[in-house]
């Protein structure tokens, strides 16, 4: 089942960390980006085509010590779709390399068009007679503020294909809990949203204990991560927050099992960005990378051991 | 101001409704999928032929009645980069025709990633040290499960790029309810979303009197949207469930205010499938589009009348 594929790539290479590829303008070293501009002047396919060329050498970079990889939508819809083009073109490379692929879209809408929206991430779209895969990633993240019918599509594409999801339960932003911490009934509007996905999951959990319906829990507060790691207990978690947000490896611990499993840790920027402090050109923005991965799976590792 | 335009395109229409362009495979008229398939043969690329030629067909039939388009990106996102590019071309041809367009997109994230939504759908990408359009629509939706850091990148966008939003406060679909109606303390959780859009939204309102922060607030809940109306008399609302969702113009007459401003209400199928009703093949299909709109507006026009 998909999040024991993933759990089996975690574990082989001993670290619990997706690198996310938000490909902001800023991020991008100087010598790929006037490549591409110089190639295509400053157009939208200019910086699609530098965007590609940066995930490219960071996947490269990473694919040996980095089991996952998350792609941010919003980076590539920025750029029209000669961004989308390029976002297609980044998670096949992901699976050629051998990632796991989780697309950040956040998607979420009434059942007709939820089900149109696990076509296009996670899904097939038949055309005539003839099932074709639009963007093609093991998983994607979902909004489920709409309630359960914006959720059970996603869940119904994850049976037929063994892919997965995770559902927004505890964000890391600072502004999170003016929704989500609110209190309603005996309960916070998070731990509804958590125990939906937990309820929708129920019905198929893998060798490791988990579902196919996992939720994003935030690095940035502890304690609500500590106390979801115990109510959700085959709900697998999707941690952002780590590093430039401000949670750290003492924070994430706890969206852990005690096997050290069921939680995948997200660095985006610390890893993108990682030739910025290097106090070079970026033209070693792969070794940068690449150190910087392996400082944020042994600084995870110290208090998290995966069996 | 943004809604001033829209609500300006309403009146001289005398039409408080927006055409949905949400292009289900099976909503295409055959004649024109076989013809885009004989062309490009069962492929993304085909289907997104097919979808192209039947938006530009509806929009030529509806432009002069119709003030409003909707697109909705899943559709268009199953067919992979191809669709997206349909996308884009569907909106700059609805400018075109004179269509105020709102991109159904649901977006929402932390602070960083929502201003790379902005720039997407109604924002500028630089590029360089040039700007460029992404989809450019005139408005989008948006979904604030996050917080107000979700939703300020786009408000920001809104001023400088005279533009404007929805933000999802009440949902049309069945399990809505799920989340939006829990009580929490002594408001549900729609209404504090709703509260949130309004606050800000609050420090720019237009000559109508509606801010730029709008709200989805759907048909098939009546009671509901009489009070958000009464609540939150600065945000423009857009009406989803109206026809084959079960809303009725008896219910829609709620979103208005006493001038007969401030909302529009949404059709999707009853509008692009109206050619299956004919009894015939589809060729009919701007004709029958085209009736099934202007049924729709003398339907809710027994109930409102714009000012």
């Amino acid at each position: 089942m998909s999040f024991d594929i993933l759990q089996d790539k975690i574990k082989a290479m001993k670290n619990p960390t997706v690198a996310g590829l938000d490909p902001k303008p800023e991020y991008v070293p100087p010598h790929i980006l006037k490549a591409s501009l110089d190639r295509y002047g400053e157009t939208l396919e200019g910086a699609a085509d530098a965007i590609l060329q940066f995930n490219k050498g960071l996947m490269d970079a990473l694919c040996d010590i980095v089991p996952a990889v998350k792609p941010q939508s919003a980076y590539y819809e920025r750029l029209g779709w000669q961004g989308m083009k390029v976002l297609e073109e980044t998670i096949r490379y992901a699976g050629e390399k051998g990632f796991f692929v989780i697309a950040d879209v956040k998607r979420g809408d009434i059942g007709s068009t939820a089900q149109a929206y696990s076509e296009a991430w996670i899904g097939r779209t038949r055309v005539g007679s003839t099932d074709l895969a639009a963007f093609d990633a093991d998983c994607l993240t979902i909004n489920g503020y709409m309630g359960s019918d914006a959720i059970t599509p996603f869940l119904t594409t994850c049976r037929e294909l063994d892919k997965c999801f995770f559902t927004l339960v505890k964000t890391s932003n600072p502004s999170s809990g003016e929704l989500q911490d609110m209190v309603a009934g005996d309960r916070v509007v998070y731990q509804v949203m958590g125990d939906l996905t937990a309820r929708l999951g129920k019905d198929d959990i893998g060798r490791y204990g988990y579902s196919r319906a996992g939720a994003v829990v935030g690095a940035t507060y502890p304690s609500d991560l500590r106390a979801l790691r115990k109510r959700l207990e085959h709900t697998f978690f999707l941690v952002p927050g780590y590093g430039a947000q401000g949670g750290t490896a003492d924070d994430v611990r706890f969206a852990f099992d005690k096997y050290g499993r069921g939680a995948i840790v997200n660095a985006s920027r610390s890893i993108m960005c990682a030739w910025q402090k290097t106090g070079r050109d970026g033209q070693d923005y792969q070794d940068a990378a690449r150190a910087a991965a392996i400082a944020m799976r042994d600084d995870i590792g110290q208090y998290v051991t995966i069996l």
